[in-house]
């Protein structure tokens, strides 16, 4: 054999025991872990198509929607948003992008290699969008589709959501929505804000690993995907055929991909744990660590980074870095003495902001006491240092 | 809440331990179930990164490639062949693709949708393809690719590819090869034998578990990717940025998506496991199971599908349903006797043919054993049944 075997898999491997208190992904539960070391099935046996039952059942629900079209795509959240673009845009037609942060830039790439015209409605990194501006933006572009964000993690902004179906639908234009870092942090209601396309992430607030994203469409984009003139792109995003593995239309199941039995315990186990909880337990408990880790950073002397309290994300935190402190000096710290991590910015908020996640597992009240002490500690070891340490 | 808590999530999740001799997923072994229930990391976390790099020289030994873009798409198998033609095919550009199977079909309809024109060379299902035959057909359809599957795994066909690739250099072609079924049951020598895209999958004879795909492209398909005239349409699968992700060209690295560290851990293991057996080993193990139960298969009075002993695949063999018995008869006999998944045929060998799988932890000679003995009950008990029972 010319390639000789690579020395460094000789060494065994060790998975430090981290809190993950970035931007994602968050920690998962013990009770998550232990169900993904159970023994892989096959894409079609009995025992996996009642798991994938299960899990549709289960984002109904946080979702909270009936919608037939169901289903988790088997890629990381970033397949989710490409999972829209494919299926609900065609060559040449204009999607509007709510821009405010990474996500949105990250959208209109995305739409732009199917061919189709993204325009941006855009508004300061740190504020959301009113339904005014947004309804401007439709009167203007009259695009077939409005994407838009709930949590923006890059800032921490919220968006509230409230009225927009109906409005996109009064310019026959459908409404396509990132809950990736919102999800179990905010109310999220589908059905009755109208919302066409949505679509989260498992390694947030829900705490399973990546790799598998919840997804669902509402009839009406049904009625776009199966009335396209032109095929959907991605064999592997097709959602006439997915939907047909995730038995979405009433068909015999049909082998499609080889899903990831791992992955689907683990996103079961996490739906499973909200369903116990309560969605709006879980809501409650988000907005009142956040309410507890604002207060506490206050306290600390730290400014938060989005000034208007109605925009705050419980979710994710922004924090403004201090004068006279380098933001990577903090977050090493936290890392090689606590094992904790703090994002930095990203986008719009690189080297301006922290990025504090409250999600799943780690919004307890415990956590935030220990996060709070991890940033004050941090953030006075940073103020010592020469800057030359960077 | 409108949608209320899905009653099925309240039972407990309970996975049976099955043995996986189909078409694959095969099982993982202890040492892989258990990676998977270590702890998430981030996504560019230094730890995260390090097994990257591992995996990254675990798959160019698998592979026996130096070619520097070599990593892990995050997809199942599917993602690998779909992430081939659309990185490697422009709209309007002429693929030829041997078809021989399903796996010709699939890839002709993924080509398709990115505006590339598939021509089929075929030959009938059992049967491979010669040198001289794929040679008139690359002179015949001048070719920017020739796409060709390595085992077959919907009849059983091994496909030799000893000087395919100075063939296809020859037309100014690029050799594309699928080996989901047949790495690690027979020799895969991709730089010898002048591969330009080639991937696998992970839950055949590596034995971890689906979600995640190894694939490594050559400088000739590297050149091809960064000198194409259009864009790659698909961001989750566009090399140029996935591949700065997996350090493949000597840039810093930049965040693509959050690769899923659970599928990573299972993936890294599974690789120092086949380093530490050693690859050639691997293959000649999977070649004595497989010789071990063709005697046993033809012992038992059944027949062999691939009449040509030396066009049959190691990692999955596949028997002639005798006449007389409902080949579902057999397998659910199989399975609900002695939890034991055998498959039946898929495509052009559905209805036809009994699929065994004896990939990674499978490919033992007591597993051999039982899985003989578990068909010749099975078979005889279907013998028995009313063919009015199916």
């Amino acid at each position: 054999m010319r390639v000789e075997k690579p020395e460094a898999l000789r060494k065994p491997l060790i998975i430090p025991h981290k809190t993950l208190m970035g931007a994602g992904p968050s920690n998962c539960t013990p009770r998550i872990l232990h169900a993904l070391s159970q023994p892989v099935l096959g894409h079609l046996h009995t025992e996996t198509t009642k798991i994938m039952d299960e899990v549709k059942a289960g984002i109904q629900y946080i979702f909270q929607t009936r919608n037939e079209l169901t289903l988790a795509v088997s890629a990381s959240g970033h397949g989710g948003m490409e999972t829209v673009m494919c299926n609900l845009l065609e060559p040449g037609e204009k999607v509007l992008v709510a821009t405010n942060g990474i996500w949105g830039e990250r959208a209109s790439n995305m739409a732009e290699r199917y061919g189709s015209v993204p325009v941006k409605v855009t508004t300061e990194p740190g504020n959301n969008f009113s339904l005014a501006q947004l309804e401007m933006a439709l009167m203007k572009h009259k695009p077939v589709m409005l994407f838009i964000v709930q949590g923006e993690s890059s800032t921490g902004v919220y968006q509230p959501l409230e009225g927009l179906g109906d409005l996109c639908h009064r310019f026959n234009c459908l409404l396509a929505v990132d809950t990736v870092a919102s999800l179990g942090g905010v109310p999220v209601l589908a059905d009755e804000w109208g919302i066409d396309a949505i679509y989260t992430g498992t390694q947030k607030v829900l705490g399973a690993p990546p790799g598998i994203t919840p997804i669902s469409f509402s009839d009406r984009a049904k009625q776009k995907i199966f009335n396209r003139k032109t095929e959907i792109q991605v064999f592997y995003w097709d959602m006439k055929i997915l939907g047909d593995y995730w038995a979405c239309f009433g068909n015999p199941r049909v082998y499609h991909h080889t899903i990831s039995t791992t992955l689907l315990y683990g996103l079961r186990e996490a739906l499973a744990m909200v369903a116990e909880e309560g969605i709006q337990s879980v809501i409650e408990r988000h907005e009142n660590c956040a309410r507890l880790l604002r207060e506490g950073l206050e306290k600390l002397g730290l400014q938060l980074y989005v000034s208007d309290a109605s925009k705050r994300l419980p979710t994710i935190t922004t924090v403004k870095v201090p004068h006279g402190v380098q933001w990577k000096d903090v977050t090493n710290y936290a890392m090689n003495r606590f094992l904790v991590e703090i994002a930095g910015g990203l986008g719009p908020t690189a080297n301006k902001v922290f990025r504090i996640g409250l999600m799943g597992y780690n919004a307890s009240p415990e956590k935030v006491e220990y996060v709070l002490r991890v940033m004050q500690e941090s953030v006075e070891m940073a103020k010592k240092m020469k800057p030359s340490k960077l």
